[in-house]
């Protein structure tokens, strides 16, 4: 790669829309210069409110001493914004000509040893690089939105992408203040859209049945499962919900309820292997701690969830 | 009913186990006083290990200037219990034949005109009331786990439950300092759960699979979708994300990627119907207020709650 994950200052970033603007949002904040590229002059404006609404949060939440919007560069010439960077973020329209498109001429015109991530969340790079002669640099770098707020960039390569690459771009995202994922395999939706999209299919099913109403279902989701998925994953929700027995107790004792129609979802096999991974893996987060010294960060981290949004204007009026 | 809602001082609760003891703590923080029958003297240990744990974090969030510990009573003789009391709220061992039976005794035990509430999560009240004598008066109120700290109460009636014992235990959760949801249908699971298992049994899917660890599905939560749930369900999460046309955008636009295997879970028909439902839906919740004061409560919010995170002791070690 052309200079090292913590030696990057200027990043080009790809789109002048709410994903690509949250990108550049996010990237000025933590101090690097970054050259936007618009397609069109007529997105500057919106560009450039979205920017300062995140810029607004991004203040309250608090970053880098270095992170100052004067770092911004717009450009409407693709050149311009990746002739002199370190890193490529790539926000474009999510058609699969279109960005195939864009990264055979990204290929040819940015350094090879720049790292070039794509902001898609439904494509896979495979398709993504199939023209591109430099694939071995180019992967997904996953963000969730808004970008500038939720730390999560799941990464994946292409069947062409290099290890390489895949290492370098999880450093710099932890670097740039992200929670990076490296995923072991590419899968359609990576891990955490699969996920909201397994629970989004389930709520379209209540509301097609007249089950449940849009409302219900948020607010079901709220006061709810919700504080607890902002603190701890499902996995790890159910190894405190069982006390001693953790998730061991939660599969072997609820693993029958599993055939239960609770949802349109048809559950896999609970076989041996499953629920060891499932028992290890919870082990391995709990990394020693009891059962008690868990359940009782739970409970601090929801009474701070929940005091904060106390105080919160409710967008259910 | 024998008091209204209003009006309630007394409450027994039936079981030591955890949800037993968290609506013992959530009712006593609430000023009442509350009569725990616990089936063996051997749970009083726990049970006041318990309360006093749920206790810390009650103090923390704030409570009723009436709430206090002193209001409780343990017993282990069921008539001593329900005998003087306005309200039961019943969270026995989840299973069929001891509800069953349970139903049965309390249906001429108490005073008929006394809702009895299940904390069921996974039985239905058309089975739990089979063999009680006054099933007018038992109802599904399924809290979630803690539910000292959560807000979420589930109501639903079986084929025997009156409509004023649903309205009634409507009111009452709401006084008592809950959000209670009463649903359209007794459907499997009620919605919390229906959404959260939808969501698990991916989960599930993707570990047996070998496409991600429990940790990263856990991470893929934390960082992504997890606080925007806190905060908004994931109708109005996709209602805002899509800017100015909203829920009607987001299906218009991105419909036919239902189509694509993001989820194990097939998507249902996408009809005009559906459609219409969930346009209007989200339309009903946000009530007039424009996309950018949702998109501007959004970030306050998520601002809010990683903010109330930063401070917090991680579970991830």
């Amino acid at each position: 790669m052309l200079v090292a994950p913590d030696k990057v200052k200027s990043i080009a970033s790809i789109g002048g829309g709410p994903i690509g603007a949250g990108w550049t949002a996010s990237f000025l904040a933590h101090g690097y210069n970054v050259v936007s590229y618009l397609h069109d002059p007529a997105e500057e404006k919106a560009f450039r409110q979205f920017l300062s609404t995140a810029w607004t949060s991004l203040n309250a939440l608090g970053f880098s001493e270095h992170g100052s919007l004067d770092g911004l560069t717009i450009t409407f010439k693709l050149t311009d914004a990746v002739s002199n960077c370190h890193f490529i973020q790539e926000s474009a329209p999510e058609r699969l000509d279109i960005k195939q498109s864009l990264y055979r001429t990204l290929g040819d015109m940015a350094n090879p040893l720049i790292v070039i991530a794509s902001s898609t969340s439904g494509l896979t790079m495979t398709d993504i690089q199939l023209y591109c002669n430099t694939p071995g640099r180019t992967v997904v770098g996953h963000p969730f939105n808004p970008p500038y707020l939720l730390p999560l960039v799941e990464i994946t390569g292409g069947k062409n992408t290099s290890p390489e690459a895949i290492s370098w771009v999880k450093h710099f995202y932890d670097i740039a203040g992200k929670k990076p994922l490296v995923l072991k395999k590419e899968i359609p939706g990576f891990i955490a859209t699969r996920l909201q999209e397994a629970l989004w299919r389930e709520a379209l099913h209540m509301v097609a049945n007249g089950e449940a109403t849009p409302e219900q279902i948020d607010l079901a989701l709220i006061n709810g499962p919700g504080p607890r998925l902002a603190l701890m994953g499902q996995c790890m929700a159910f190894h405190v919900a069982c006390g001693e027995g953790g998730m061991a107790t939660n599969l072997d004792q609820f693993g029958p309820s599993l055939k239960l129609p609770w949802s349109r979802l048809a559950a896999p096999e609970l076989t041996q292997e499953l629920r060891d991974r499932m028992v290890d893996g919870c082990n391995a987060i709990s990394g020693g701690q009891s059962y008690s010294e868990l359940a009782k960060k739970r409970d601090e981290g929801l009474v701070a969830i929940l005091s904060a949004l106390k105080n919160h204007r409710t967008i259910f009026t």
